[in-house]
């Protein structure tokens, strides 16, 4: 337990500006909030394996809003709020006559009267994930400003169309333990690609909350993807800018191979296409089967001319020592295991298979941790309280 | 925390005679009993508002069994129990090939070897939602009484066909904060009246419940609705007959305008005739789509002759002062808001939005104060006691 | 609670071999541990009745994954992890894209980064359910040894092609307690027979539990079934092997009324021939919806030649003494109320109808001691403690 001691006596007696926030985007929240919220998911992941128990809550309830399916995340967020103390209420909005649109702000209060926390996917339509997740955050404001509410529910971005931060924040706190601390990560390059994969439709959130976030750490992050497989500009304008000021910097480069170069980490991974996705979202919106089946079919034609960006052994030897760390948010395409061809070789997978493991292992913590800074003002007294009892 | 301290004052050591029993009908219950139990939905609030606990247990199951949709209610119930210690366990008759008939006897034991309560929602089936209630409530009695069962659960009400007793219950509690006591509300006019909607087939549990509750309080209660949408002669005969004995009076009047008339509170809400709840009943169990199809047609043509119905700023006009209080059970259909032409105006229920979600707000504590009625002897001590630790 | 201290008392300081390992079959088990699970079950059953808490957990995670329609199990479950203190999460695969294959491996330690318990029912595909389990189990093992899970999460068997452990263990523990003690099982006759149902494809695992089990415990174990309605030959085969190690006998009788002759026991239940469930593994496998249909009449026509196949009154008689205990999983097909002809007459059903609620109440009990028997190393000391807090 000395690491877990020492980790603690780096927490701060007040170390947060999160306090009473939500959590929608890793760039909403300042430098040190982000290394303090990196320093308490490690911590709590070490106390967890320590059995030493951080629970917050007597009763109280948190709720998640699924949009799309998931596994890792649904799982994590269950784990973490219940770990904290709370219980889990899923809202099914087939069981619940909701839909987007005016009745947002009432649905969000009637849901939050005991409520502590809630968790939102929202990642199929391009444009409005976030902006639901910040319209449930002004609703259940109003609540407790006109004192319906007894408390206001912290609001966590589980993937939107923007940005997925507990992915993101999983990702860099898989790196502070792989490299040491968070500043070996200065001058460590990063390589963000696209790889090909047989389905189509995978949000942009990953390779943006990425290049959004990585960027605040003196790294070189390195893009790359085949021609109209943008990112939104806004984020990788921000990217641009944040890079420099950290002491790094930030490339979109032509090719897999560029990208690989000498890279620390690479990070190979399927996603469609800007234009796409804005289209997606239209037709979503109209419920356009046949259309979304037009689409789809264009589309795999399209990724198909691309079957060559797979992270195969021949393009790791690339990279810095042929040693790089490689990283996926899971479940990846791997070739010959769940696809005939995919994002990543079955050898070059399987050598880093349990790492990506441990990559995901960290999400359950950075969720709780997002919680506890939110719900928690002095988290540091807290946890040093927690772990000596 | 005076105000709570003096509400619980008010709890008297053994309050009421619910101890042991469901809460089906709040008919069923003495005056004592209502009074208690709005005492005790008002204490638990604002326990809760000052982040006091009102745990009972350590482990324990509470079930759900949805028949209908639900969002108010579905999290008003999961907040409840787990406010008391329990975990909810919803009974989804699709994942476990339940339906009505014999088996309601052997199902409601199945799931009952560690169960404190079961909340029923069944509304849709007119003459049955009621009975299944009791149906299971006398099953888990044998059960109990074979000594197969350790304790018997409490079998709620959260919505039949004859009664909503969690939103009338709420609904009174907002009445008494609103206007200061249960004394306050003696004289007061309060008008249950139809209102137009864009849909067909709302039960008439809401304002059977309204009229079934209202009258035991010495208030002037004003029932209007278009021909043909009646509520069960039962109810409406009950409200009859209690409103004088409580010193009140019961009308059914002509037009939305009449009950408005110096109303100090109005309900105005839609729900579906009588006569098609009963042929409805008949085609769901039927599993008739095209019989279901043609009578909401049919119904909706009906209910289009009465789109005037609607809660406007000039019929507020009409109230006690301009100024009555405006309530819903939610979600509304806002003219212009959630559809084009519905119950209420957007600009009245704009004015009463919030106040509107602190009606609901009640919900969770009202069902957590049914349950520890039924749970425990003497709430009084216990929440003397709860309040101090 | 005398009898509650003797049971305890009973309880070995370090009674079992079962600490660390998965529960999947329950001849993987030794007699010593199949006892003491028994003997904690009936504990844990009589610690509920006096209000006793066996929690262990101040929180973490149970998970289930249910591959088949459920009710009692699945309250089971529910309720006896929710008294050990874990949160249940209910993998449902259709929100998470999961499927059998590769990616098990993944998805089992994705979900299990907080989890102590993953109880998974799977009885549809004949060699494929025990070893879905198994592969979990592996999986769980490999990220546990690297260090990425904290802790083993154990895998419970709630039902497979092979083995039903906690319906089982529940029919053991209710013998137990009808007959006075384990010992007293000693030189009964057990009956498992098939009986008719209405319906088809019911797994095989109840009967091959019963005859895997009960053949441990010196008694006369029975089997008859119309042609063609064989068990797995590796589970008979057991049987035979078991029964005179153990003091007792193993026969196939040729009628219902041989096994039943002279029988102490009789547990009537309809299951579908082994050869349909192979053709039925394949056909689902391939989602052939025309093969099913045509399977599903074909046995049908089957079924009905064995219409007479059914525990009526004067099969009853001629039982030891004409009064054997009737067993049953439940639900059951029951002529003339859950079906017009079933496996079991009304007037038998009725005679035992509690008796059958009885036998099944030990479910949650036993789900919870083969819960407590593999993360408790001394489980004895840790109930000794809590009966007395």
């Amino acid at each position: 337990m000395t690491h877990l001691h020492t980790l603690i006596e780096r927490c701060q007696p007040a170390p947060a500006g999160s306090f009473g926030e939500d959590f929608l985007l890793t760039w909403d929240k300042s430098d040190e909030d982000i290394r303090t919220l990196a320093l308490l998911a490690e911590i709590l992941s070490e106390m967890h394996r320590h059995g030493k128990s951080f629970r917050l809550y007597d009763t109280g309830l948190a709720i998640s809003v699924f949009r799309d399916k998931s596994t890792r995340t649904r799982f994590s967020f269950a784990s973490a709020v219940n770990a904290l103390g709370l219980a889990l209420a899923d809202l099914d909005e087939e069981k619940s006559q909701i839909s987007h649109g005016e009745t947002v702000r009432e649905t969000a209060n009637m849901i939050s009267f005991l409520t502590e926390v809630i968790g939102i996917r929202d990642d199929m339509y391009l444009g409005e994930g976030n902006s639901y997740m910040r319209e449930v955050s002004v609703a259940v404001g109003e609540g407790y400003d006109a004192g319906v509410l007894h408390q206001r529910p912290t609001v966590i971005n589980l993937q939107c169309d923007i940005d997925h931060p507990t992915q993101a924040m999983a990702d860099l706190v898989h790196l502070i333990t792989h490299f040491g601390s968070a500043e070996a990560l200065r001058g460590k390059k990063i390589a963000m690609t696209w790889a090909y994969s047989p389905s189509y439709g995978k949000p942009l959130s990953v390779p943006q909350g990425i290049i959004g976030l990585m960027t605040r750490f003196g790294m070189h992050v390195s893009l790359a993807a085949p021609p109209g497989y943008d990112l939104l500009p806004d984020v990788v304008e921000r990217a641009r800018r944040q890079a420099p000021a950290s002491g790094g910097t930030f490339e979109i480069a032509p090719t897999m191979e560029d990208a690989f170069r000498n890279a620390d980490i690479v990070y190979p991974k399927s996603w469609a296409p800007l234009q796409v996705m804005e289209r997606r979202t239209e037709l979503l919106k109209k419920s356009d089967k046949t259309g979304l089946a037009a689409l789809e079919k264009e589309c795999l034609a399209n990724n198909a001319r691309y079957t060559s960006w797979e992270c195969t052994h021949s393009r790791m030897r690339l990279t810095a020592g042929g040693n790089a760390l490689y990283m996926h948010c899971l479940p990846a395409d791997i070739s010959g295991v769940s696809c005939a061809q995919g994002e990543v070789a079955k050898n070059v997978f399987e050598r880093y298979r349990l790492a990506t493991y441990r990559e995901a292992s960290f999400k359950p913590f950075v969720i709780a941790a997002m919680i506890l800074m939110s719900r928690k003002k002095d988290v540091g007294s807290f946890l040093r309280h927690a772990v000596t009892r």
